[in-house]
């Protein structure tokens, strides 16, 4: 029998939800899925440790039964959800076709056991077999933050790194109709991606323009649609995670950022989430994994509304 | 006989200014007392080591004679104030019971010695046996700058950790009319804790509130009254200040903070001051120690007001 | 299914293996039991996170099924032996009669569960609960490997700090017939505890009598007794684990420790077995974690003995 | 021959620029020259290294042929602009005097090969004699982003200090005839050095003011004459960037410092730019070498303007 | 002109040696090839940093016209030797075996330019392509320090990870007769590998045997023989060498290390050298590369024999 | 009044020992004099700090009334042996013959106050000053512990580095007879260095000498000889002290390094003591310090003998 606890006991699980494998049988409201993947990164590796770091950041964040009050608005969230923690998929390191299969494999399983899936890389490669886990949908969008397009046809030599998962999943996927990137200010860009991206009819929105309007950009993102929301932890600005590959200044603030999660999450249908690119190592302060726990939390917020009192 | 001095030079008092047992009988405008307690953190323990940081930093700003200058007022402040390092008090580590005996003591031989004491901890848990030390006092408010409440009943099966000071302060001291509490924005709160100060009176204001309208903050702040100033390290953003054992995104500026300190300071009488929560080893690049003592610095600034020259 | 497991995959258990709450009831060969408290230390705190880094840590050294293979000696060792993760004792902070209480009754019921229960601290502090958990041993030992006494009647105030676990736990249990002391090399020791110990029968072997002969130190140790060995991390030279808070030059090298747990082990009936101190906190290189993960398999390898292949 | 190239191969260059020594013979059209010294800095050391991080952190913004791409306005910048970097001047050391002479000498030298030099320091006194290569010139002016004012006619017993650059080069230089301070902020400043400045006509404009109004700070720097721009990197917020000597809280946002940057650029004709102040060892997170190594991109851009593609 | 140069100045190059592109046509003593590849890693990432790191490193140890000298035996070495930095292999990232390919192409380039070529990794994996280089040796061996044998077969469902280099070389090269490995110590081994080698008849000596008798050690390994030295970082102590990917207790000194080598070099034809595995981010007090820079210098002091003066 | 202390209470001084001001008049048997100047040191800065870092860390190891214990030889050191921290010099920065002036001025007082004075620097360079102090001795020696002989003509363009002290102190005190240096093991020598200090007869002792056969290098010390007692931090094996600028490879242990200056201190009368090189910010452990620390404390202990109780 566990006593009131403090944030870092036990065995750490996401917001100290139970574990259970993807090999048992079990449903649940929320699953979360860890994917230490970071081979596609050809910069300052780490994302490969973001699963255990923020399992261990968001026994910080674990809500009891009654989920989270919000004391300005008197009203709760989260509330009576069931979370789990369906452990982590296992990377077959240098063989990326293989590890790309699992985790489709693992997404694939997830999809059916919970109401939202949730994903935590590793680096932003695994979203493009994360989303193969939709095929079977007709019509989705992506709704992605990022300082980066991720767009690239290749870069270093390769196809699949973490700057080419978007471009690899829509010539995979007739369903994927569109993705909306907000957050864009990467320096060095490449841009054939940025023609191949607008030529294809997705939506390109800098972080500049969030900061100019934020309102104007949410009004921009997708309505009454089935959304995989793909949430790169470098749209923050560095100064609110450091712990992340390629961190480029000037970034979202986290409220900025969570205001066009929420939008997406409570103007459409959420199929999926995931947050990828936070690198634990690079921040010796622990607080790039606190951020992240907590973005994952008001993220779920926003999908199991605030209720009355 | 000293030379001009490098701010790391000598022991490290606060703002190099003479130490002074309490033990001796002395007299002096300002007090600084330091509390390495933090056996009443919950968290990431370090709060212990803010009084030697804060020391250390704090030799960045000695102020010369005649205070520090403003260019843009061409005003001077903290000019001929006399400060005294009054060392620390030596907790008695478990036994919290004893600690809280001599901070209370302490506290008291220095209200009886100088004009303002400073207390630097230490976790917040050592506000309580510091507002004891106003036992004596009629009718006083708290100022409270905070992320989270600190008024739970009780917390990990203790009544006296740091979540709960101003509970156990209100039920103790019937001179103690009311807590403002400015910059609460902690996700998993407890709604208990803040009926209970809202039944009391207490003034409860997010963060978000201030970034919203900061001159209506302002307004609310009590005039004309007692004052004591209870500066929570974490009320800062993280970017600012991210050495303290519970960040939360979106904090309050530093401007922000100084702003809700000095109209607090300057409408009212300043009866103590502390600053807690500053975890100097979980920031290597030692800023949130600098942040901390220019703070200090500037309340005190805040005080001991701008003259013309 | 699982695939082939990089180390850093999955909720962290220690090594890898199940975790079964106390609550349930589950019998196994060896159970872990993390005692994330350290309120009691009375320099650089960080030994409530050892549990969590050890579990993490460990996942690089999870026995595969047959256990580890010596290719020296072409033997294995912790062969088929079943291994189990019962979580955490939850502290009630600064409430350390209750924290201890806990400690106690969750030791008690491991005892109950299992052939060798292994306490991962924490400081140090907490050896005096658990072997509360062995009072009903009509005589046993303790071998304790440390850089300090840890039997001051009272320090800072208090007489349930780190520096005072085996004082207390004599007064207390009768059973406790003695206890050897190896590695002490403290600089600023309590002459009055020293005598004590003496007085009581205890054997003081210093870290100096172990590096002048080691074997004659092994013949020093208790045979055919029922042994609880107390592992604090700091009897290991700081160059070998650095991550503790009161690192002492000169100390024992890992392979005089294990050599000392061995014989312990091989010629005891080993009854419990607990690893304290280790901060993790204190070592960003995060091989003090390794190291302490790499020693817990050892001694387990000393108790589950290396069979021909 | 190269492949694509990742961020960190190769000899690190700023820029992965070839590396020309000054002994040879060569022209350019931009010249990086680093300056690896900072004995003069009275506080935290580390700025000697900030020339090796920066060419390693901007290794991750090597432009390609093109230069960089703008997505939105769909321009290029740096497009076939020749980059050289032309090594560093090794300083003697404690013979601060020898020092000068060679980065003045070096700096003429580079004068002469290249359309713009770029500094890279080292610490602020490094400016002082990098000016003294302009005393050709009978008039131009000096840009300074500064939290200091840096116009000290001693400190710390020495008047060749980083805190006096200023002050020794309007003295030796007539054709030097005024500098424009932005973003000052410090709290210890010297009312004698503010005095000084504002009576031999110098422009000082606070952070304070440039968050009140940006435009109209603009209006105030100088237009079409030839100027010198003094980067110290501690005008930037630390929250930005961290790794400097004397972090200063409330400083300017990225997007205000490179304002003010562009601003002089465009409006003027650019003799010389330098970058210091930076220290890469004082923050572990790598991020202020990134910040670094981005804005000499965007100040270049600056330069070579952004032409329709 | 350069004056006396400090270590840190200028753009890094091993030992300050001249950068020479394998592009050019040149020739020299000693060439040294960086290979920054680390995604053959398992567990911690970091060795793709290590040709940097060992640049800037080695600029404390560039030697003079002169060598170096030895004030015992009044001898030098390396004396009048030329040396040249190659740069760096670009790894193709993802798409191993094109890495490989490239490596083991500019392997070759550098053998057909050089006396001796040093390789400085990036992780293990890359001895294999290193090794493929050396194909048209009809008999050649491999001495190897490493805690580790890094002969499996496959590892996390990859057979070309740096847990199988040799493995693959003995597959593929018959002219590899044999490899020496010295320093074993791992705990988690794999049997079948351990079995596989000693089958092929490769010579496995544990780091115990080392500590128990060097001179032992020292005449078991080959004479008279084209060899390859392959020095995993992690065959040194982790108090020596703290970062590296999978520390292991109870290493060779550094002494110890140096004796093999020095033994290996000086008793065959040396015919290439690697360094790997070391992993500059996992120590923030920069020691290990200077140990890694060091080394380099003294093995190939060994090789460029020391000459009476 | 003060109650048991913990490490880090109170404004922190040398073993928590009062600060008395060189401009006070006072009497004791032990003096320490921070020196924090490190404008010398041509490599990685830091020692700057170490002053203030070894007043916090020698916090853990103050003496009680009855000094240290030694339950081996139940003796006691430092019995009621009087300590005071006289504080710091304050270099003049950049002005190095004036901040040598101050050493040697303060030192002077120093040495007319106390029966042995202790140096705390600071880099190496500051023994020249230090030793000039002691001008007046007719006969004296100097027993150096150090990786480096710190006997160049020059370096970098200066002769006052920290390369060059003992070369200055012989030109100039005829007294100084004779230099033995016990602990070289530099990779980068300067041959004429050495040649210039045997000539002059110095003893050049190797570190790899003392591991061969301490005995035999302890009998080549000086004997019943006034003697100066110079510690460089670096003589101690990185392992050990990784906090230091310019760490060498199999340098001593502690116990080695001790008994060399125990040897001193006990066959010798002791004028004065320094400990330098000791680079805190490089050590993110701590433990630097606290070795540091110890050894100030056993020191002098070897020099205020043990007596029995």
């Amino acid at each position: 029998m566990r006593h009131h606890e403090l944030a870092f006991t036990g065995p750490a699980t996401f917001f100290k939800a139970p574990y259970r494998s993807l090999a048992e049988d079990w449903r649940a409201e929320v699953g979360f899925l860890g994917i230490p993947y970071d081979f596609a990164v050809g910069y300052r590796p780490g994302a490969r440790f973001a699963p255990g770091a923020l399992r261990e950041a968001s026994g910080r964040f674990a809500p009891g039964a009654e989920g989270y009050f919000d004391f300005e608005t008197e009203t709760y969230c989260l509330q009576g959800v069931h979370l789990v923690d369906a452990g982590d998929v296992d990377p077959a390191q240098l063989e990326y076709q293989e590890s790309f299969r699992r985790i489709t494999q693992a997404a694939l399983e997830l999809r059916g056991r919970v109401g939202l899936p949730v994903f935590v890389g590793g680096d932003h490669s695994v979203t493009y077999p994360l989303l193969r886990a939709y095929a079977d949908l007709d019509e989705f969008y992506v709704v992605q933050l990022d300082a980066h397009l991720d767009f690239s046809e290749a870069r270093n030599g390769t196809r699949f790194a973490n700057s080419s998962p978007f471009r690899r999943a829509v010539e995979e996927l007739p369903g994927l109709k569109s993705v909306f990137v907000v957050g864009l200010r990467g320096l060095r860009t490449n841009p054939e991606a940025y023609r191949a991206a607008r030529a294809r009819g997705h939506r390109l929105i800098s972080a500049r323009k969030v900061r100019e309007s934020l309102s104007e950009v949410l009004e921009q993102l997708p309505r009454g649609q089935k959304v995989y929301l793909s949430f790169d932890a470098d749209v923050l600005d560095p100064s609110v995670l450091p712990g992340t590959s390629s961190p480029e200044v000037e970034g979202l603030t986290y409220a900025e950022a969570l205001a066009v999660a929420r939008e997406t999450v409570r103007g459409n249908t959420l199929v999926g989430f995931d947050l990828v690119e936070l690198a634990p190592n690079l921040d010796p302060s622990g607080r790039s994994s606190l951020v992240g726990a907590r973005l994952l939390a008001e993220v779920l917020c926003s999908r199991y509304r605030d209720l009355p009192t």
